[in-house]
């Protein structure tokens, strides 16, 4: 996969600056163009078959959700965006899936990039970009794969009576990110789960080989999880300050509470991360700890039965006048001896509480 | 438990944004309204029972503080926020526990959310959301359970002659405050507590299996206190600068010297901080001091008696030769000599400070 | 002491908001009252009774230094307080002595707390509250304790053509903080001193069981230091910006000096900061050091004589067939053996720099 | 090497302060100087033979790219700049290799020094220092040694339709540093796998003797790629934020579109420095891991055999009356005891784990 | 050393402030003054007997640096200073030698202190104070003893036709402060090579007992450093933006090469400080390697030795009925099975790579 990477960027910085490339792993076989159409009136959800057949909806009066699946389908991306109008350096953006998240405001419309984050059946962290232009009574999203978060907001859509159908594309815009943002809960949930197992495996002392290799993939994860959010907080003070007029100025206070959402994901991200740092001193402590249990257990032994054995040799001697050796209880005397050193020595290491 | 929190986020993500869900863990079997309506000359104090008597305060004359415990009961959270012209959004911030300390100003009202932070009977940190609004003349404060750190306030506004009852619904918001930030002094303190007692442990060399653990609750503690108290700061700074109409000018001091304890919490909370991330250092200096010990003993007994052992050995050979054996002193002779190598490794030891 | 500090906040947080307790732990017996009249022509220097003897000076024209000692006389403070027309929450801070340093400014005086830091005999850094007023010609100072570092401005005071006598009060509550800063210097020196003293024990390598809590109350002396010294800057730039009507254009480039000093004083307490977070670090290696030396002794001593006590095994063996036992020069050949062996592990281990 | 760079700083000290000198390590045999002479509807690559023949360039209304290689060839590198006049201190910034990324804008040119990365064979990095000069109608690129990331770019403006050759001095500007900051994509994804492999060494446990060294060179290298990028930003945002004529206002978003990327490098190389810190821990806590594993060996080893040992010991004890020698089976009693000692000693290490 | 400085403080805090104090440590037995007076046209340099001499250059239209070596001659640094109209304060800080690098603004001088860094002959850092006032065609430079880094500019004033004759009294400030600056290159040279030589020491594992406190030196250099380079650059910023008429517009680009200059050192400063900061955690794993090596040792000789020596006790024990003892071949046959064992157990570490 290494190699893979490397040529990836080797054979992108052949091309001309702004060129259009896909830069994902996960290329589709074919194009997926959803659209809803709708208005407090009606909702129309089409499956298109071809990118022009999403032209018409650029200047109706309804407002319109496009969303496009497959970046690997680059001229079509093309069309799209320049029929949209969308410059090619956005176009550019759309393609490179390696995007961070940003927020690039045109006159005309406003281009926000973003990352999906879920955990995989692996419990691998995985990052899909997901590219949101807003336009005067339009919305496109890209998407590099099908499967997304904004099921919810569908069957929102397709309710007669939901506040969704009342309001702009302004708002439309406002819940796709606010349902992007809602799914990182669940992902800084699991995350702080995963921490919590890690730390309950170090305190019940279950070393096991690969624990360093664990907590270094959190760390990643956790680096991973700050690089798509923190972002955002800037994405959503630039859309208040800006006053776009495709911003509704009522619009931006359900902004604003996305902001704090994103706010109170920051700080549980930092919380994780200290966490996550703290976990390998933790683990240095509990292999320091094995070791000296090991150490005790050796000390012990050695120091109970290395005087003894000495004991033993010396009346082991061939000298010719060893008088101990004639004595008839001499040996059940040194047994006795031998059973109080032992003894003596028990109590000394009970006493310094390595029993 | 670990289960419960994700799906608790899994069910808020399928509503539409700004639902209102109450995520806390602590419903309260009934809704409970207590009203203090007072001015210098008078004070009423009464407990409400359902939501509709409360909506008389609103543009009465005398000041009334409304305080409501038990965000469960979304309903009537609902409906009295409506009553008081409380955004949608505001009044899902009331139900949604998770939220961070913020201030939210409005042009009739001020919505502010902190923290209660209290140590339960367990010494566990027990965090629970607190939401206040001031209005014209009113303060609304909705808890998740009851029992809170206002009793203080209540009898004070039952004197007749206190300060607070000559003072508008600005001071009664101060005073409220003051009291959620004057018990985190004693937080802080029992947290301080904790720490010199680990101190003390760690310098007394009891080392406890679960030291690490508890050094990790203590990081966890200190982050989830510094989360709940840092935020204060900008809300104190924003009620200064704000000028709102709500906050009478000579209070402003008042909330200035709130501002001042939260900087010296906030300082508090910092040394506690870089002191619980030098216990871990002290454990493992502890640790590896106890593991030096532990060598010595086992150094200095297999010194002693390994080279003690070799030469009993050396005259335990069954070689018909040995001049030594024959001669009638050999035996005592070879006690000198062990006894003074026995001597000369404890005067070795002794001089490298080991015994 | 750690319980009584619990009872102290719990007593405070009864009370209302600012109102007056004292919180120090040094209350004195009696009200020490000291002035110091004067101008360029005369000098009076006078120990009052009580404090309504102090009311004169507030109008006079002459200069006038009124020191209090005795913080837990409130009723005392809050009288002179009233008088001089101090605000409550000013009166109550003068009261609390664990106030961070600060500054604020009212329209006709300016209220600073600072921290006056020694070392006492024991070598235990000790802090002692003093609030400094300025007003229109007179300073208040409000200490815990008698016993200051303001006698060398009481000697200047008192010669008669010292500058102090023919500037202002701004002058003079310049040197008082002066004097306090100075005194810093002696503080950071001695920390400097105890430092580096513990560097060289532990380049010593003398390892005294109590070293990880000196290290661990070196930080807190670092940190309190720091409480201390840091705040100060933002107070004389305050002082510097607002260009009251109380301090003198020409007075501000001396309290610019102090700002010098203090940022001076900031660099070094960080370097310390540094250091002592360094100490435990060398600390862990000394002790890893002291670990390696007791292991390769063990190591020496065992990989010598263990091969030799296995060959004197070998010959202690009673087979009726070992041929070796009943040559002539047996016992001396294996000797010579067992020497050679010796030899080279010993050349062994001096080649391996062990010995 | 070491002494050589002390010499050449000491030698540039003896200069007068903005003399040139070349500080480079690399000298060129000969200056080599090529340029692009082209507009929409034409193209000229020559390579010059002197300094001389690039004069006319200056003021032609073609746009030309003058690209120079051989630092150390200082006077025609003053020669040139002197006629494209070129402020004395910016040709010593020119000959200076050891500048920091940075930009000096000036009324009638700009310039840019950056720094160009890339990992020679031996996978050491390796910086190159490259000073564009931006003017009217044409750009000056001045390198140390030939080879350089541009070949891309001539390629497309060796092509008559090529957008590049359509927009004016800004647009090759831009397509410069563009392919420069591409080509940091390559360094950091490199680096990127070298942590990569070193984790995989980690984890597998192959201690090797320089991992630290190799560890420790990785930090060197992300401390220098951070050198190298992080001053783009600054770069970028004072050409946007300037205005100045010489930047066309459609330009801009390209530049922007590099900032993007410097801030996607900049993230990267952030991430790659906590990981390459943690890298350093994940090693001790391998080699604690290691050591626990040998301790094990031998404290079973010992634990198994020292008893064992001493009960032979016993028995080879001369005393005259020891009742046990003289029973037949006494010997296969021993046995069979020893066989139930070791064997529960197996059984004691099985159930810690510890085999 | 300490005690020394303890009291220097001591003594300094008796004075009234703004007093001045030589605080140094380098007394001169004379007062050095040397002068150079210039205009395009001649130069004079002069070695003068006495400040008084120095009196005339203050309103000479020819431009005049004088160079004042000797702090402790107080009482002539007062006098020359009070002729030049320098503040009290000013003078109080020249004597100090224990400023802070700053810059002080009036408005017929600037006064800027600086710290001249070195090593001397024994590597140890030495740091000079120096004190620069520019005024109208006048420079003052005021060091602790003889010595400095400007021989190279008085060259260049010597000779005729030197730019520096040309220009100013604010190019000849800038020329001082850039040949101090470039002076600090070759002291963060020297600090880079040492740094890279205990970098060698550790990877070669040459442990020496002073290696801890080598490090912690180079953290204290680094840091003093630091300390004196850092505020440099806010020296230079003041001086950009303070369009002070004694500064020359022109000039204003050579002091922003400075400025460029004291970044870069900055920036290989903080990378310095980083390594230093590895060494620490480098030499930790050195030590736990080398104990890793001893712990080997260790275990094979006890694990290979320990059971032939059980081996052989056994056929030390006097049974009587020992059967194997009888057999002709046993002796042999023993040394074929302790011989297999051997090899066995070296094959086992063998293939655990400990050997």
């Amino acid at each position: 996969m290494t190699k893979k990477r490397t040529n990836k960027y080797k054979k992108h910085i052949k091309q001309s600056p702004g060129s259009i490339v896909y830069t994902g792993e996960n290329p589709t076989e074919k194009l997926f163009i959803n659209t809803f159409d709708y208005s407090p009136e009606f909702v129309t959800e089409v499956e298109l078959n071809s990118v022009e057949e999403a032209y018409n909806f650029k200047d109706s009066e309804s407002i319109t959700w496009i969303n496009i699946n497959g970046l690997n389908h680059i001229q079509d991306i093309e069309k799209i965006g320049n029929h949209y109008n969308l410059h090619p350096l956005i176009i550019a953006d759309i393609a490179n899936t390696s995007q961070r998240p940003k927020i690039d405001v045109y006159d005309d419309y406003i281009f926000v990039v973003l990352k999906m984050l879920y955990y995989d059946e692996n419990e691998v962290i995985k990052i899909e970009q997901i590219s949101l232009v807003l336009g005067r009574n339009y919305v496109l999203t890209f998407q590099e794969v099908e499967g997304d978060v904004f099921d919810n907001i569908r069957e929102r859509l397709r309710i007669a009576n939901g506040r969704i159908r009342t309001l702009g594309a302004d708002y439309l815009l406002y819940a796709l990110i606010d349902a992007i943002v809602d799914h990182y809960f669940i992902v800084t949930e699991t995350m702080g789960n995963k921490i919590e197992d890690l730390e309950e495996i170090l305190f019940n002392g279950h070393i096991q080989d690969d624990l360093s290799l664990q907590v270094l993939n959190l760390k990643k994860e956790v680096l991973k999880i700050r690089r798509a959010i923190f972002p955002i907080r800037e994405i959503i003070s630039r859309i208040e300050k800006n006053q776009h007029d495709l911003i509704n100025e009522n619009t931006i206070q359900y902004y604003r509470d996305i902001y704090d959402h994103v706010v109170q994901l920051s700080d549980s991200v930092d919380i994780y991360r200290e966490m996550v740092w703290s976990l390998m001193d933790m683990y240095m402590t509990t292999i320091s700890n094995k070791m000296n249990e090991v150490m005790k257990v050796l000390t012990i032994m050695a120091s109970i039965f290395i005087p003894l054995t000495f004991i033993a040799g010396i009346y082991g001697m061939n000298f010719d006048n060893i008088p101990e050796l004639h004595y008839k209880y001499s040996y059940f005397i040194l047994w006795g001896v031998m059973i109080i050193i032992f003894l003596g020595m028990l109590y000394y290491f009970k006493r310094k509480k390595w029993l």
